[in-house]
């Protein structure tokens, strides 16, 4: 039989196991939202954030000599080894729940607060010394704790990001570097169009992926904007003067992020735009990414009925009843991730849009759809780069062959014989099956030597600026 | 200087054109709404529907002795003449409209009215012997004439669609029996998988519209039951007992349709389930429609760097710059007709879970968002049966030549040879260039014989049942 | 250290470990897929949904004589065992993945050949004996077991989302009974309209709830047609003559549920259009549950300052920072479990609609996006009934007074009136603050008896049918 | 009968109507595309950006030497009359278009080639005079001039929309000043929390606005960068050197905005970053307007049984069956406006993640989307500032009410009295209907003295920064 303390609430008193650092709040909550099995305890980023808010809130207490250096000592100790990774399996409430975020703060003062009894040598749940409520919570509250800690560990989430974003970039650089030799046919809405190097096809993976970035960075600033200060409604009723930019400076130092608090908290309490645009951002990266996983099966396409122009390194069987089939596997996942990431943006715009007059109570499900998404495509990006742009081989001999008889090398006769010859020739030689210079020169229209300069691989593939 | 009328709301005066069969509330709603530019009186089949159920009130009033014959006939005859296509163009109100389509409402109770007063030989606007609201729409409320009316626009939206797709799933069929020899490489995951008929690709494809007709006519069921008697809330007030039934029952007659009244009034006056539903069977169809476009764009993809196994019709030059390229625009119109069908599917969403309390107050987006999916899709079904699929030619010896160096074959001789040994066949064949049975047959595994049976077309292609 | 046993497949050998059921292609997925934390076997309804195809499978194999009884027997063994729970922890691939789900069927491949093996008093891993592909995997494919298994496991997920809709239906209907005398004013478009009863209000609920389970009722339907039989692209190659059949039978047999092989197994093969109807039944669903939390949070608005007509029981405390204040938790759980449904079924969207050819690659994500919706439905609608609906108490007082100094009570003197002269009434009882009934006699325009008779409760909320 | 003139393309001859500025390649798409029966002609900006583009790119040719003074300065002429909002009425291609464009192209070279040949004396038609594709589109592809064009559309869409905004947000800031002593009960999940002034209420409003103006000037800044000068695929081809250069420069010159070249035109053509990034913040600005509307309609409900702290002004009659209803209708407009532009955003989604290697061929529908979106967001700010917020009453009395018997009051003693003895005061206050002052007061829990300072206005709604 477990041991159990008994702990009290609105609704009464309430057994809870001894050992947990959790308490009452945290059992009702558990309780009421077993619907998706993942405790916030998963998402380590969210509870870093929250355990820096805390005790960023802590320090400015103390230095407003509203906190004791006791509790205060106490608190602080509590929440830097949670920052440094322990006691997130004690973040057990459910990612999906009501109230706008109030269980996981009330789970994050439980916790603290049991432990900083603890090293202070007192018992769990003796809150008469060290209260969840009135100490841990002072000047506080969710409705200013959990926005700032989402911001927080969305910082994080950045960073690992981008990074990863980073690493897929340098991938598809080197790719870009290693085939700037080889020219193919370009195809627009999947027709053959102009000639063009694999090398550039590949550059323009690595700029896309340049150009989101660049996008993610922006849209982290708007994150560093905090409400920390505003208590409930963005008022800040019983956060004292000069609470909010203490708690906000001491966020900064502890996270070493330039934080600020908003200019009118009560526009910043029940405003989740922020997290819009950056869901925005994801949604975009996904996008992107999908599109580029969609280009590498289609490149890839055969081994013989197929355009087969490229080859992804084999990373599994392809199936179970056709032996030798190789698949674009890790492609096929990204481009599934990406639909999750912009799933998960329409949940964002869903709760956003939800949100009534000075609170979005619709917060949780956010931070569980952006929790998701960063990790996603973190993934995503790191295994495109390692298990299949890395190994990717060129087919540079099928792709000479398909220029040498596309019908888009009439594109370059343009400036010398007009669109509608140009557009003569082009027909007869996809009638008959030979080339666009035989026609050409077969009708004499143009000297061999005018055909070789408007087709040399120079003219066709540099822009002209 | 345009002659006026002058009438009255709980705002005062307001002056209207003389001519204008339209009146001030009507006035008011496009002073208040100038957003799309696009007027109701744009969609016949919603001006219809208006008329119909207007009618239907009145010959119910009149069964129930609320309205004097000469009025009902005024108006009877009015709305018949609005069902045959007349004064829709004094609909004039936005499709994006407040008021839960009062101003719809209001808007054909005024046409009706002064359309009515002028058959019975009165001035427009002479509303003291026959009234927009106390006649026109006596027994009625917005929240039960709105939706009914929807409701019975959408049914004649539906067989418009069918017929369509009745259109494009013979095309298709007539394609499948043309095509029926042609053997060909069947690709998985854009991967060369094992042998098929270019009917059988095709044969899918008009298999899939007719699954997709089905649920089309199972949704357009639930269409027939209409809240027509529940007036403002679900209770009926100001409805006599018996009108709900009569109304429904000449609506019915009127439109040859067998419209029921809901069983609970107060629940189908705030419920757009029906339109949900229908919303979510149009996003399927778009769904499939896109799916299948992208395989003929696939398909057809070349001409010389491409799949190459068909041709599409071509409509019109390809490109500016480009001479002779000629591209898949009908399929490309259609997939893009899909995502327009597939976001407004999300406006009908994000419009049904807005609603609150007895109503739902933002119908008249949800009815612009259906009356565009079915105008679109009808308008794609059509155009991709007579301009794309009806000319889409087949190339059966580029078909041919793949299927005979595929490596998919080696999935042929696996209940032979087993997976592993099948395997190394399939990785040889690939390494080497060789066909897969020539591999097969030099490593002594298998007769000739055997070769030939296991690769016989019918053995391939023909499901084992 | 680990003891392993080594495993082979086309990429080379590979170390597993030795007591893992799980083998080569399984631990190639693992690697190649860490993206969602989620394994497979979280989702108990598909491995018992492949474990019953398996089955299925292998009793069709030796019933045609392919299968000696030994191996049938052992296999049927394995899968009985999976389907009644066990082994569920040996399902280890990732929910997403590339592969159009060859991982997963590979993973239950293996861990069935493994189990089977034992039972027959082998080693795991000696597949010369019983091998994952050759006799697991006997006549299917990915391409048909995989899609099986999830319209397999879906039947299950439909009857308990259906339970637990019936479950909250009941409750709703519950209260609608208590609150049936309840007088009150009914609100469209958030302004008062006519008067009502708490218990119509409710009962609309519960009839919203009926309807929405009819629709899911009939979905379900969809997804007994299976393409089991059509192995790799639907054309049945290596499925012999009959397979189809008796494997379809076996598995309506074993699941007690009446699945019939589809008429067109290339079309069903590439066709996920009953996972977009049923995923789209499921957003209707959750569209409907939001509106009818969303109407809960407006009732129970408050406590003082709010509609207050009803109160939800506190299930915890609902707030760090307010005292005594408590939140409507559970419907604000369930709106964000709607839009979590509503983001699914876009990620089913997106997914359907990229299929391509003869395949859909994406159906992992949809398979997800599906299960998670279930999953997360059936918890919302319990935790809904059993922690807010059960406990809802009315305040009559409060509602009664609100009818007698209503506006809207001017709408039942419109027949006696006409809708002018009730709209001035209306317009001088708000602009003096008094009641309309008060107005209405002191101008004169009715008797004592009129008025009584028109705003008598029977007439006011009884539908005039 | 029309008087025709025979034009040729590579489907052989067309007649089109002798004084039809279009020519066979329009006439080819207006069959074609009989989709949405919407004109490109009805977006004036897209009109405007494409004669901008086409008159940049003939001032750059004749800069090079490759266009004589007489056709430049035609074609210039021609140019310069359509940016003044001449012949939109020729620009008769659907806006919902296959060909990536191609048409709207195509359309606009004929018709500027035709007023030039009118220009020069010539009859329409003349084309060996001055070609449509040989000189009004030379150096250029649509590819390149497409999406520039909608660059430049949108950068006017956005200054048009900013300003809508601007005046907005002024209307909410006038508001927030009028109203700022009414002090009033903030909520947050719709239950009473602390107060708040409707001042700091509505001032959230304005600087909600403030900041989605901000994210729309940034993301306008994306628009800048076009690649003018790639032609098909990005490769330049048939643009000679200096072209890209000049005509961006000649585009910024005529347009009075700075735009770029992109630093690499192969990604340039294929990324329709830039576009996704700014429905991304139409999204956002939608989000927001709504969440203010439902905000609005919150506050206005009653008038008798509702919030009612504050009237919208009367614009219409609400009802067609309720006398004297009054309906936030401009409110549910803007929301329902909202929700088009949420859901022109998915299309806009969609069609990017569809973009296949060189080129995504799915802009029109992309055009289509954020075409309506800013026109649709435009006049929804400008139709709520003008027909509602400016109208807007206060009534403070009720407000001040509220406030005396408001629970939330509670939170105010919590420093004073800690968290759990606050929860005692604030049950009892709820359970026996008297004040939170009151109750803590009888209690002897603090004097007079200290309950007013803890209640005063001043301690409450100033924010403690």
């Amino acid at each position: 039989m477990t041991k159990t303390r008994s702990e009290h609430d609105l609704l009464g008193d309430l057994e809870v196991p001894a050992d947990a650092y959790w308490g009452v709040h945290t059992a009702r909550a558990v309780a009421n939202f077993p619907v998706t099995g993942t405790p916030i305890g998963r998402f380590p980023f969210l509870v870093r954030g929250l355990a820096a808010v805390k005790q960023a809130a802590a320090l400015a207490n103390r230095d407003l000599g509203l906190l004791d250096a006791a509790r205060c000592d106490a608190i602080t100790a509590a929440c830097a080894e949670i920052r440094a990774g322990a006691l997130h399996d004690q973040f057990v409430v459910d990612l999906i729940q009501g109230g706008a975020g109030t269980s996981t703060n009330m789970n994050a003062n439980e916790v603290i607060a049991n432990r900083a009894l603890e090293l202070l040598g007192h018992e769990k749940g003796d809150y008469a010394r060290l209260h969840p409520n009135d100490h841990v919570n002072m000047s506080q509250s969710t409705n200013d704790v959990y926005p700032t800690a989402i911001n927080a560990a969305l910082t994080e989430a950045v960073d690992e990001l981008e990074a990863a974003m980073a690493h897929l970039e340098a991938a598809f650089a080197r790719k870009a570097a290693q085939f700037a030799a080889h020219l193919k046919v370009g195809r627009t809405q999947l027709q053959d169009a102009v000639p063009m190097t694999l090398g550039q096809e590949f550059g323009a993976f690595a700029v896309m992926l340049g150009e989101d970035r660049a996008r993610l960075r922006e849209s982290a600033a708007l994150l560093l904007e905090v409400n920390l200060g505003a208590t409930a409604i963005g008022t800040g009723l019983n956060a004292p003067a000069g609470y909010a930019a203490r708690a906000c400076a001491h966020l900064a130092e502890l996270t070493g992020r330039p934080f600020v608090t908003a200019a009118d908290l009560v526009e910043a309490t029940q405003d989740p735009g922020a997290f819009v645009h950056v869901s925005g951002v994801l949604k975009r990266i996904a996008i992107k990414l999908s599109k580029t996983c969609n280009d590498l099966r289609l490149l890839s396409s055969g081994p013989r009925a197929g355009l087969g122009e490229i080859s992804l390194p084999a990373v599994q069987a392809g199936s179970s009843i056709m032996p030798g089939k190789v698949n674009p596997v890790i492609p096929e996942m990204v481009t599934q991730v990406a639909y999750t990431v912009i799933a998960d943006d329409l949940a964002v715009t869903l709760a956003a849009e939800a949100g009534q007059l000075q609170l979005n109570a619709f917060e949780p499900v956010i931070a569980r759809a952006l929790s998701q998404s960063f990790a996603h495509l973190t993934a995503a990006c790191r295994l495109l780069a390692d298990r299949c742009v890395d190994g990717i081989e060129a087919h540079p001999e099928i792709m000479a062959e398909r220029v040498a008889s596309s019908i888009g090398l009439a594109t370059a006769l343009n400036p010398l014989l007009g669109y509608r010859m140009a557009t003569e020739i082009a027909q007869e030689a996809l009638r008959t099956g030979r080339s666009v210079p035989d026609v050409a020169l077969e009708r004499g229209l143009l000297t061999p030597d005018e055909v070789r300069a408007a087709l040399s691989p120079e003219r066709l593939v540099v822009s002209g600026g």
